[in-house]
């Protein structure tokens, strides 16, 4: 998504030349390119796929918006397994629209992954429900807290359902380090991502996510702390950044190698 | 600030025709008109002012900083004192600029505390630490849960210390009600504050707090958790809302007492 300006073979071809191991997909471009296709594509340039972003969804309170939910949850999965990686993240939805009931939004999510959490494991893949930052709490992730996250996937082994730490969300919360600690000890860390943190926010709040050194996260005490957990997986860059999408995708994404090696994992 | 746009001895008068007995007051404005006077306006309206906003910003790290921000703090509460409020609201300051030590700035306002609390209590003012929302974590607010504020106000006799909750900044937080009543148990709930979450988000973030009813947030059970954490003081409605201040003052302030009767406590 960094650099998603970049159509597939483009970015596949990119990452290899640049010595990035693995690389992070989105659903839609990978359906768009067909999910065989794409598969053989990333296999063939020796390429792993770290994780395919994203599931979830879940917090459909009538029976039909559950019930495409979780029908389009497995269709992830088996994007999933088709493209190799071992990890879906789950971006877990808002609120209902005119819903003030957060705490049954998230009851909703724990219930729809006794669905989902099986049927994933059978192929092969396991859950990383994301902690989305705060202010997308009403509009697009009622889990705002890696405590949340973990509370909702010890109700499944860890080896069904993890957490998805991405320092843009969870940088201003004194409880997180000791949150991803837990995680590891659990063996529920099933994703890291590194984002800086910059101002102004622009308007929706989406598309402001920093370069990496840009802005106000410690990230190699983010590093540090999930190396102490026990991460030895790929680490993703993830930048929601207009500025970014608007500039040379090839130049994004050297910068971006670059600023990984100065002040990432 | 719900109604910035109108000159305070509009305001005053107002209130006292909707019926409305506080008013919460910002110090720019109350500056600019003279404290003494508008210690005089408010009186004679026979209109209490529930807290005087805003002190803070104790986060600088270097002394020249630290030196001033005190001394304003203090002319802060000498203000407050003269306007007749008990309640001075703080705002704790965001990150130094390059800096990515949260944990440190934090520790800073504990310690710039130590001078101002007993400044306050010798003129009968007590001071109200407000979380904000944890997208101000980096510019403008450090403290970005009500459990921060209470561990940082927990270092001071209750009586001189206590926390500011607004609906606006906690209400994604499943933390915050516990935290609520524990503020209450103790003797630290100093002001109670509504406003509405609605988004999208306009850029930078600051002035899109939503109109009571508007958004996501439950506002009766807000009102709820205060009364049963033995709240009995003014409920102020604070709405940084570039839509509003464009409007006709006295509107606002009417629509804004409506919704208050139909969604506040």
């Amino acid at each position: 998504m960094t650099v998603r300006q970049l159509p597939l073979p483009e970015l596949v071809r990119a990452c290899a030349d640049l010595g990035v191991p693995a690389v992070g997909l989105w659903r839609e471009p990978v359906q768009e390119y067909g999910v065989a296709a794409a598969a053989e594509l990333v296999r063939d340039a020796g390429l792993a796929v770290s994780t395919l972003c994203r599931g979830g969804f879940l917090t459909a309170a009538d029976p039909a918006g559950r019930a495409a939910a979780v029908a389009d949850n497995r269709r992830a999965v088996d994007e999933a397994a088709a493209l190799g990686t071992d990890t879906l993240v789950l971006v877990s939805g808002g609120l209902p629209p005119g819903s003030h009931d957060l705490a049954g939004a998230r009851a909703r999510i724990t219930d729809a992954l006794t669905e989902i959490a099986p049927y994933a494991a059978a192929s092969g893949v396991r859950l990383a429900i994301e902690p989305l930052h705060p202010m997308f709490a009403a509009d697009r992730c009622v889990v705002s807290t890696l405590g949340q996250a973990l509370a909702i996937a010890e109700h499944f082994p860890a080896e069904q359902v993890g957490v998805c730490v991405d320092t843009y969300h969870v940088w201003w919360d004194d409880r997180a380090p000791a949150d991803l600690a837990r995680a590891g000890a659990g063996g529920r860390l099933h994703a890291f991502q590194l984002a800086d943190w910059t101002t102004p926010l622009p308007a929706g709040v989406l598309n402001g996510r920093g370069q990496l050194g840009d802005g106000a996260v410690d990230l190699p005490a983010w590093c540090g702390r999930a190396d102490a957990a026990g991460w030895s997986g790929p680490v993703e860059v993830e930048l929601f950044n207009d500025g970014l999408w608007a500039r040379d995708g090839l130049d994004v994404l050297k910068e971006t190698a670059e600023r990984f090696r100065v002040h990432g994992c």
